[in-house]
């Protein structure tokens, strides 16, 4: 098979992630600002995440997980383990917030982050450094950084998905034709 | 339980699935003009869709599935099938197009759907109007009108999951993490 034929996986490409990731914010702002407030507090039940606790969520990347664990690895490379990620910090940060606030501070904070990112100027080699997660042991500055794409599109998919569930009932039979909702692989 | 506080399902309330319909567009837009061709090409193997794909599927569903089919319930209620969709009509109707191309159809179709939803000023009782689906049999004009929102949302996800699995490998360790990857549940 020829590999410039396989449309399944991309190697990393610090160009082509870059441009995923300056999307993400305007992506979730155009979904999301406006939205009636039944909307912006939609979640699956029990405690799954509304979309406005999954932007609090993408804020305390900004702030926590990806460019401070691409600088211990530049910086310490496995040496030093990545501090522990808080998945529930957006919970007493968002409390008193708004979410035009919330998408307003994730654009900011993400903007920052891409201009740390181009500062960095890094190599080929330099996304072969070595560092460690806490509980995933060895990885790669280019894992890390694929991971950081992988995480946006998961969560912009999560947000749609949660939208789309709250009509499960209000769609009556065509459920079965709606993957987003009946869940069916393929 | 008091219905206000369950946030797991809506009923449908036209105004709010507006409020989806018409951001749209908009939300692909943000998402996908720009983007490098190895993201506007990437699919999930075998017939699976492209980014591409979807958008010319979103186009053709303005031109023959959403109003249409509302047209044909306030025509003819029940006693008129839909015409059968043609979920493979993109594939000839986008050959010899560009991505901002269709993008551009897309948010122009939709806005004159829009303008034909507004014009045709439903009632709860226009939205318990019973139609006819060729597979599905009887369903009614709201539920309709919630499946062009669903299906709308169930498409954006797919376009978010169909970029993040082409990092499945170079993510590394993280995939375990990825959802939207490892397509583990919850």
């Amino acid at each position: 098979m020829n590999a410039s034929l396989d449309h399944t996986r991309q190697p990393f490409v610090l160009e082509d992630a870059t441009a995923i990731l300056a999307r993400t914010p305007a992506t979730v702002d155009t979904l999301l600002r406006g939205l009636p407030t039944s909307w912006i507090n939609a979640h699956e039940g029990g405690d799954t995440w509304s979309p406005f606790v999954v932007i609090g969520h993408l804020i305390h990347g900004e702030q926590a997980d990806w460019i401070p664990r691409a600088t211990i690895i530049l910086t310490h490379g496995h040496t030093r383990a990545f501090d522990t990620f808080d998945r529930l910090a957006q919970f007493s940060a968002s409390a008193d917030r708004t979410l035009p606030d919330l998408l307003d501070d994730f654009a900011r904070l993400r903007a920052s982050s891409l201009d740390t990112l181009r500062a960095f100027n890094l190599t080929e080699a330099d996304l072969d450094r070595p560092g460690r997660h806490p509980e995933l042991g060895a990885v790669t500055l280019r894992q890390l950084l694929a991971t950081w794409v992988a995480h946006d599109l998961d969560h912009v998919a999560q947000i749609s998905r949660v939208l789309a569930r709250q009509y499960s009932d209000a769609v009556g039979p065509w459920r079965a034709y709606l993957r987003v909702i009946s869940g069916a692989p393929g």
